[in-house]
């Protein structure tokens, strides 16, 4: 199948949106016309928006819309969501508040699944992300929902991360917002107007003294009422005028994480066709019957797999 | 480097340990005592715990190594902690607690940092478990910290799955754990004195009730106090009882993941000493440089390093 990559070039939603479904079923001549638009990307400002389960991401993201267009600029949102390996299923949540937005042509909102598939965000995620910069769009949200590696991986992905918290969602999370502190351009406490959100501004700017690099800047929020999003736009202004030279640099330690991580996914494709299926096994199948029997371990046994 | 394999297949704690963080380093001959090893397992009964942070994990794992050393058997648990991937330090949060066991020669406990690898479980995990299997631990708990897919992965890597949740955590969590839901073995409510646990109880009564499967069973827990820890012992037992036939058709099913996602990994590592660092920079380095200039996408060069 051939795609229209003249029309994804040209800012053609249906275009994208067509190319973007195809790279994901995988069809025939997606990925070529995925890596033909590749080198007419690189202008869009990338920001990441991430944070623990219930903080209000999708609210903030929503209210960052209406901020944006109201600038007059075209924005454009990939929303990951987690999936369960067994249904495949995605678990929307307050995602489809952002729809209000649905007859905008400015705003194009992609929700992509994970499927339980191990780094998912590095595949469908950059996929998508190239579409939509190589379509032109100038602003390219990426809200990960969830804690662990996608938070991580998303600093990987974009030009700049807002971390999102709220207060009250207990000790743990705390402990993990240390993580996220290293990965934050611009933090957020949502939910501004609850109690504990004082002591959780506090407890954070405490934290960010601590730290050895440049402190994000650190905001609060009520994103369902709108209040404070006009200063977190303001600091992602801020952060897209930085210099071309540092943004480059960023994209050049990038590219080396996202090409291993491709390089790994190639590798798990090829030996899982190897493998086969119960029901279509493939060349090597026997050898996972020998892992299971422990008559050989897993290690040996992927050894064996890459010399396919 | 050589290690005493008889010494850990007698069930010497120090040899384990010595032969686990060996594994961690990647020390020379780590490996290869590894897959000596891997056939003398498959004994253990290996129990994930999984849920979202501050639903009290850790709190729960500590009363239930009490209840088992309280029927007198050893016990090993495998903690996963999220590390930022940039400062590589593990953040334990309440872990601590648990070392109150750290004098009981009956308990060991293997804190492991992810490092921010993709599929970080799957390494040291399934290699920390095969140490403890083969030396002889008749029940090893695997924790892991966050939502998202170390909790799918921990399905792949245990013989039974216990999610903890906990009341008032908000409606994002509730949705996750559609996703959670399929994977348990066993159920927990855990702060079950709380505000909310009757609701969530309610709540997950229903959500089983809808599922295609098997329900796991539902218990609620004040792990603080103790309060349903034998229940949830028991829920383990009977689950620990389950045919032969049953717990071997799982782990051929995990077979198959496992040694994927070792394979992906491998890539990886041979795809990473390809393009080296940037002070060392390997045979291929050059491509690195082609994806940030976008004169090269990101797929075709982990094409051109997969050649390697």
């Amino acid at each position: 199948m051939a795609f229209d990559v003249d029309r994804v070039l040209a800012g053609d939603l249906r275009a994208a949106a067509a190319l973007m479904r195809a790279l994901d079923d995988e069809l025939p001549g997606a990925h070529e016309a995925l890596r033909e638009i590749y080198p007419h990307g690189g202008r869009a400002f990338v920001v990441g928006i991430t944070g623990s389960p219930g903080v209000g991401k999708s609210t903030l993201v929503d209210a960052l819309i209406t901020a944006i267009r109201a600038r007059g600029e075209r924005v454009a949102v990939v929303a990951i969501d987690p999936t369960s390996p067994f249904s495949g299923g995605a678990l929307l949540g307050d995602r489809v508040r952002m729809q209000r937005h649905a007859t905008d042509d400015g705003v194009f909102i992609r929700s992509l699944a994970t499927r339980g598939q191990q780094g998912g965000l590095s595949r469908s995620t950059s996929a998508a992300v190239a579409v939509l910069d190589a379509a032109g769009f100038p602003v390219i949200f990426v809200e990960t929902v969830g804690a662990g590696q996608a938070e991580v991986d998303v600093a990987d992905a974009t030009d700049a991360v807002v971390v999102v918290t709220a207060p009250g969602l207990g000790d743990e999370v705390q402990a993990l917002k240390a993580g996220l502190l290293e990965i934050a351009d611009v933090l957020i406490v949502n939910k501004g107007d609850r109690e504990g959100a004082d002591r959780a501004l506090a407890d954070l700017t405490n934290m960010l003294a601590l730290g050895a690099r440049a402190a994000p800047a650190l905001l609060r929020t009520v994103a369902s009422s709108g209040e404070g999003v006009a200063e977190v736009v303001a600091a992602l202004q801020a952060l897209r005028g930085r210099p071309i030279a540092e943004r480059d640099a960023r994209r050049r330690r990038q590219a080396a994480r996202q090409v291993l991580a491709i390089a790994g996914e190639r590798a798990r494709d090829r030996a899982r066709a190897a493998i086969g299926s119960e029901n279509a096994p493939g060349p090597l199948a026997a050898i996972i019957q020998d892992v299971a029997a422990r008559t050989l371990d897993p290690w040996s046994a992927a050894d064996a797999l890459s010399k396919v």
